[in-house]
Formats: structure tokens, C-alpha cells, sequence
């Protein structure tokens, strides 16, 4: 009983922590949901492999709805959790150590899968020109990288993110790589995007029909760089591609504190952390495979190279 | 010479305040203006008429180009420096008395215009309506009242208004209304607009185009609403009309200290107030003479009945 107790606790801090994580992007949450997966194999409590098994399959659950609006983590954890069918069973202390590596390999490929997409998109960039974005997130920070060390000179422009102000985190990045940043509210997006040659946005969830998932803002952008015929591109490798459709997604709603309003009778804050953007906002969704300028549906894609579930 | 320093420090503080004061809408500070004028023209230090009346033109040409985006306050201001022209010239007291009352007339200008306008508006709204807005302006707020008063139940969807956070303000008002309201960041506008039946905003300055220039954010909610399909209706009486054209217009820039980003280098804070709404996003015109929805220049318009200047 003590070690099922020792068990629950673990599960809980973990799954508090993901739910409580408002501040990393999708593919950072993904990897930190691994690497809880290669703590809890290690200390999980369990008397043989198919103990092990049930306890590990048992989080993996409850952590794919921990976060319904970032498919990047539901991805990740299924696709890890295909190893648990092959766990050697009369081994516990090799079954630790397979899951460990497994999991250990899933985020190898998230970076790969990144690295990928970065590099597609770094190849559309040239010397002088301003990008855009809000929020932060990890592929377009590496897409910041990836042009300092290429030595393309680029400006940007980015927004607070309030309520979780995530965007100082990305202006101390890009202050750290000396690029010339101009850093905004989000209510002054429309007045700057006539600046930008491109905005360039992550994503929490591609949804089958080429619809983005990703922080509240977003569409608001989406809807000014058409407006003023700047193109909107997405960074999303393809651990982000999710086969719900648009009318089926969550968008995950958050505290209400985060606003600061004191209580108000009649008053009710509202704290949605996610926008949908339609596909027909999109200029382009750049992958490790490519910069697509025109969406297929994902259902239609072959399921070998589609990781989305 | 220690009488002219008076004015001066008194000229001084009053254009400091105005220039400080960037929560008050663009009517109620317009009429804060023409109350510095009722105090100026009593304690204003002068030998005679022409005196009084060199004093108080300079601190209207101050407070003219104090805020630029705000065309309220100009018109209000040279509205009511008509009156210099016809002061009595031989006795001070008199010419004193007038001017104030010349204000005083003013002020009950810009109340009938913005309550003529509000009336428009509220004939046009229904029970079970849904309002949204954005930051706060005085009309709105009128508005509000209007609904509350002729028993229309209304409900509202308001933001918060970084950086400023006047939309608190509002709040904190619909609350006593007992109005049912939705308050969000504005990041979560494009959200919450399908949900509205109208957007209704104030107006800084109308411009001769019909383009209104209103709180940074409004560009935004006006792209969202008509990306739903939401009506979005400025409630302007012609106290803000304005001669200028969109490509003149100023759009004032506060303290980068408000967004509180630390100083980093390469990384430039803007802090831009305004917004300019393109007369195309709008989809109606509320004043004193009633609701269009087709907007003729300004220049067209009979000069006796257009307050803009």
C-alpha cells in the first residue's frame, strides 16, 4: 500500500507540473513530458515488468488530457508508449532501462523533427528582413538561432504575450543575439505587421485541415498580416499535427487571477489561452519535410511519415 | 515678472496633466481642458482684456498640440477661443466672466452632442443584444447607462486595455450596472468578437475619410468582426470629426516604462496608444445626427453643422 501511495504522489506532482507549466512552448513541454516518463520508469514502484507497465500506461493517460489544446505532447507520449508493448517481461530492471531509452530516443526525434523544420524555413530567409511573431515559442527561437549563426541579419518584432508575459523570455534571447527586436503589446499588432516581410508563428496543434492551434492572439495576427498582405507562415514539425478537427478542439481556458481584476459582481474573466486560426489565414506550414504552400488535408498524408494521431 | 511666472507655472502644469492623463476617453478630456480654461481665465494674472486674452491663446495653443490623435480636445479648445475675439475690451472683470461662461457653453456642447449620439445608438439596440468593446470611452459608458435606464437587457464583452488597464475601469462600472459581462485580455478578442452582435467603440478623432483613430487594439477587434461578421459601429459625435487626412494623422507614443521590460540591449519598447481603423472595417457612424452607414467626406459636409476643424 505504501508503494502505491509512493506512485500516486509522483503521478500527481508530474501531472500538476505539466498543467501548471503555462510558459513553455509545445515542443519544450513535449520533451519535459518524456523526460518525466524516464524518471518514473526509473523510481515507478513495481514488483515485476507488468506492474511497471500498468503504472507507466497509467500516467502516459492521464497526461494526454492533462493538456488537450498542445497535440506536440499527446504525440510524443504515443508514440513512446508503442515501447511498452515489447517490454522484456521477466526482466524488470531491463524493462526500466528500454523504456528509459526509448523515451530518451522520442526526443531525439522531437529535436530532429524540429531541427528540420528550422532548417526548411531558415533557407526562405534573407539578409534585411524583419520577422514577426507572438508568444514564444522553442522552433522559432532556434529559427532566431539558426540566422545569427548563419549570419543573416534580421530584425524582429515581438509581443509581450500577456497574460503569462512570455515574450520577455524571448527578448532577452534575441537581446542576447544582438537582433534589433521591437517589443510590443498585442493590442499594437495591427500597427506594426505593415513592418514585417514575414510573420512566423510555432504551434501548439495542427489540426487535419491545416488550422493552427496555438496562443490566444494568434488569429488576431493571422487576420492583420493578411490585411496588409504579409505573409503568415507556421513553424510546425510534424509532432504537432493532430487528426481532430477544427470543431473538436480544446481550447485550454486558465485561471482567472492572471488578469488581476479584483472580484466584480456580474463580471466574469475569461482567460482563454488559445486561438484557432483557419487554414485560409495561412500562408505557409513549414515541417521537417518542406514549406508547404498549400495544405492537404492531413488524413491524406501517408501515416508512416505522419505522426499525428 | 514674478505675475507672468504664475501664469507660466499654472500654463505648465495644466499642459503636464493633460499630457499625463491617458486614461480619460477623448470627450472627458476634452471637457477637462475647457474646465483649465474656466480656471485660467479667473486666475490667469493680466493688467487689462488684451492681456488676459494673449495668455489664454498661448496656453490653447499649447494644449492644441499636446495630444495630437485626440481631435476632441482641439476642436473643443479652438471651438471655444471664438470667444477671444468679441472679450469686452475695457473691462476686465467682464472679460473674464465671459470667457468662462463661453466655456461653460462649450462643455454643455460636447455633453448634448455625446448624449444626441448615445440616443442614436440606443434606439438601434434590442434586449438579449450582446455589446462588445474595447478600453473605455465615455460614450460607451453612456451607452451603457442609456440601456440600463430604458430597462434593455444588454450584455457586454470588454477588454482589459494593456497597458493602460482603463478597461478595469469599465468594469468596475458595468458591475454597478449589474450588466452581465465578459472581461478578457485583448489577446482573446478574435475569441470572444462571434459571440457579439455589435462592436461598438468610441473614437479619439474621426477622420475626413471616415477612418477613425481609437485606442491601439482597435484595428484588431474591427479586422476580427468583420472576419465574423459582426457589425462594428463607432459612436462619434462631431466634436471629434477631424479635416485631417488618415495619411497626417499622429498617433501618439507613451512611456515604454508601461510595458515593464527591463532594459535590453538591441530590444527597442514601443508603446504606440492609438490605432487607425480604415473607413472600409467600419460599418457604421454614430453622432448627434444620427446612425449612417455610408460615410461621405467630411470635407462635403456643411460647414455650419461640422465641428472639426
Amino acid at each position: 500500500m505504501i508503494y502505491a501511495k509512493d506512485n500516486a504522489d509522483f503521478k500527481a506532482r508530474r501531472l500538476r507540473a505539466v498543467k501548471e507549466d503555462l510558459n513553455s512552448g509545445a515542443s519544450t513541454l513535449a520533451r519535459k513530458t518524456l523526460e518525466d516518463m524516464i524518471d518514473f520508469a526509473d523510481c515507478c514502484v513495481a514488483a515485476d515488468t507488468r506492474e511497471l507497465v500498468e503504472e507507466l500506461e497509467d500516467l502516459v493517460q492521464k497526461l494526454l488530457t492533462a493538456r488537450p489544446s498542445i497535440q506536440a505532447v499527446r504525440n510524443a507520449l504515443l508514440r513512446w508508449s508503442d515501447c511498452l508493448e515489447s517490454l522484456p517481461e521477466d526482466d524488470l530492471k531491463a524493462a526500466r532501462q528500454e523504456a528509459q531509452t526509448a523515451a530518451k530516443e522520442v526526443i531525439q526525434e522531437l529535436k530532429a523533427a524540429q531541427k528540420g523544420a528550422v532548417r526548411a524555413c531558415v533557407d526562405e530567409l534573407k539578409d534585411g528582413m524583419t520577422l514577426m511573431t507572438l508568444s514564444t515559442s522553442s522552433g522559432v527561437m532556434a529559427l532566431f538561432e539558426a540566422c545569427h549563426l548563419h549570419g543573416i541579419q534580421i530584425q524582429a518584432i515581438i509581443t509581450e504575450s500577456r497574460p503569462g508575459m512570455e515574450g520577455r523570455k524571448l527578448a532577452r534571447f534575441l537581446s542576447k543575439l544582438d537582433i534589433p527586436t521591437q517589443f510590443i503589446s498585442e493590442a499594437q499588432m495591427a500597427y506594426f505587421v505593415p513592418q514585417a516581410d514575414k510573420v512566423i508563428v510555432g504551434a501548439d496543434s495542427l489540426l487535419r485541415d491545416g488550422s493552427l492551434v496555438n496562443k490566444a492572439g494568434s488569429k488576431l495576427l493571422a487576420l492583420a498580416a493578411r490585411d496588409s498582405g504579409v505573409p503568415f507562415w507556421v513553424l510546425a514539425e510534424s509532432f504537432k499535427h493532430s487528426l481532430i478537427p477544427a470543431e473538436d478542439v480544446t481550447l485550454e481556458e486558465m485561471s482567472e487571477d492572471e488578469l488581476q481584476l479584483e472580484p466584480l459582481s456580474s463580471v466574469t474573466v475569461r482567460n482563454i489561452y488559445f486561438d484557432l486560426v483557419p487554414a485560409r489565414l495561412i500562408t505557409a506550414w513549414v515541417d521537417e519535410q518542406g514549406v508547404r504552400v498549400e495544405f492537404r488535408s492531413l488524413a491524406e498524408m501517408p501515416r508512416g511519415r505522419l505522426l499525428g494521431r
